[in-house]
């Protein structure tokens, strides 16, 4: 269309953004591994490069979702409200205290809105997730990012970033992503009993499952000004679901239900999560293997001279010794069928993260890994 | 958490959300019908009110729909490149004219951002698509507009209003909800020719597949300022999955990607629309039973002396002569198990609407509207 309109118009007109999404880059926080395949004319023999479950979907949650296809003509309950039930039921927490929304991606968008006006600042480690900093952004605001210590978030430097009244918003992930460490209980509640009274706290958990169970901080009484995110894209294995939960105060709850998409969860998806989270024997199965899978990549760092970091978390980070053998090692990696990923900033920029794979995944990463590290 | 603080702490913290946030309401553009059934102690016999389709899934579709389940520990591609080739190819545009994502509700938003800066305007029928109007004020941008005239957009004002230079998006749905009336080919390509340089139109054709086939202006070539919204929702029964999208000019597909959340539509979502796109027979079916339907719906309406609105969608509007009139029968009916819905405000609030149903629930309808009309 249009046919009323004049030949040449069309080359002529020029539509007008606003000025901020004018002034972004075109960037994906995520190339996806299809996106590398049909690059390469390739797929890949071994899928560990995005953290996704090696240990499949809980036959519980897939038996109620192929169920739930042939009611796919309803709309999601856009309440959420079994799902929620269910989810306070299991941490103990009021249904009004949980905000579920498209996976944590989605609820890092929420929270920047809500609390981030633009041009005021947020605070993260450099190289943390980059989903948040493509919000960050997205939303007309500023980073502000503290290195990375020894593979390690430095709490101390994030805090005393914070301390400027401008900013609003602290992300940490706890386990870590990229780098797979974590901080003890006690380490977190320290930060948060020195959060500065005009910040928020992320406190990204998405790995919370593979946390030794000493380490995650209780979840009750809920801090009014910490919003804990999960997800069940790992340990429950539903990735392509699209399904997180805060677990945040009420008030922190109402405001991002006033700017939510109220029909964003999937319907199979609520109906697989709330049937997920029912069988704890699988979640506790898949962290086991998860396990057994960190020790071997483990021996493979020990073996081939490639430190690995400490993880609670369904992937290991190896440490090249420099960046420029890091990338050397994931590309070749990638050309030989083996999808990973690497961090692309200092002092990051000399690891690369593999994800647990299946035990066949793994055999051909540590084989490919070999013959690669020979030549490199 | 967190141990390390006083008593009494808590209840002393305030947080702080942004002005714009703080400053909206606490709304929902649609309580679910789940949320009614919980709040009357009921379910509904007649699932009536949201436009969902009542003859289901495509069985092409729900087939590989139940294969996906398995596969569902993978991320979806973020690029939706499947999908959107396919879409490509159904339109005859090319792939970077078709921009996806999670419904026609995430569009919205993402237009609204993309284009009205805060403090700027957009117009829309008095009425309109509630879940623009939300996104137009959750991202403070302002709304301007015209009432319909005779249960149908006047296009003359909504034009007439967007002559103003602050005016960044029109929205109009045709066929329209929540009338169900629609503009031709014509009219839309006159609009499309008038539109002031300052503005893009969103054109929300959720309901474009019960259209009579001339009334859908050509697809091509594409207006630069014109973004045509199409949804799974409808015609091919996959509210719950969450799938929609625009075609529109590959400048504005760039600017859309700067911003969307490029994991929002889930694996599941996306085979299976790839799927029930190729399966044009099973639409041709539903198209089909949803005409039967209306023509149902109007003999009821002559019945019972309520006139209808002329219907290119799968709903009938039904007129009960004034609001308090109309409302009453909603109210009725939804307390005899018929869930519908009726717009709010003047002049459409003499009006309720009815889903076409299956049969079994057509026939409910029709039996609990006949006592009620006696009463009311």
């Amino acid at each position: 269309m249009c046919l009323l309109i004049e030949e040449g118009y069309f080359t002529a007109v020029t539509i007008s953004f606003t000025s901020l999404v004018a002034s972004l880059p075109a960037s994906m926080p995520f190339v996806g591994p299809e996106t590398i395949e049909r690059q390469n004319g390739a797929t890949f023999e071994a899928r560990i490069g995005a953290n996704e479950s090696a240990f499949g979907v809980s036959p519980v949650a897939a038996k109620v979702m192929k169920i739930a296809v042939d009611n796919l003509a309803w709309y999601n309950d856009p309440a959420n409200f079994d799902l929620r039930e269910a989810l306070a039921a299991h941490h103990g927490v009021s249904s009004a205290e949980i905000a579920i929304a498209a996976g944590i991606d989605d609820l890092l968008g929420l929270t920047v809105r809500a609390f981030i006006d633009r041009g005021e600042t947020a605070v993260a480690s450099l190289g943390a997730y980059p989903t948040f900093v493509y919000h960050v952004h997205g939303f007309g605001c500023r980073m502000l990012s503290a290195p990375y210590v020894d593979g390690k978030n430095d709490l101390g430097a994030i805090l005393d970033l914070a301390r400027s009244d401008d900013v609003k918003v602290i992300y940490l992930s706890n386990p870590d992503n990229p780098t797979g460490t974590w901080h003890s209980a006690q380490e977190i509640e320290v930060l948060v009993a020195q959060l500065p009274e005009h910040c928020i706290l992320i406190l990204d958990e998405a790995y919370a499952e593979f946390m030794p169970d000493d380490a995650i901080p209780p979840v009750c009484p809920i801090h009014p000004r910490v919003i804990r995110m999960r997800t069940f894209s790992k340990a429950h294995g539903m990735a392509g679901a699209r399904v997180g939960y805060a677990i945040c105060s009420e008030e922190v709850g109402t405001g991002l239900d006033k700017i939510r998409l109220h029909f964003g969860v999937n319907r199979i998806a609520q109906v697989g999560a709330a049937a997920s989270l029912t069988d704890q024997l699988f979640v506790n199965a898949v962290v086991k293997k998860v396990a057994e899978g960190r020790d071997e990549y483990v021996a493979v760092g020990q073996e081939l001279d490639l430190p690995t970091l400490p993880s609670a978390t369904n992937f290991v980070t190896f440490d090249a010794g420099t960046p420029k053998r890091a990338d050397r090692i994931l590309e070749s990696l990638i050309c030989n069928r083996v999808f990973v990923r690497k961090p692309k900033v200092a002092p990051l920029d000399r690891y690369f993260r593999v994800t647990v794979g299946h035990p066949d995944e793994r055999a051909v990463f540590a084989e490919r890994l070999r013959a690669i590290v020979r030549e490199v």
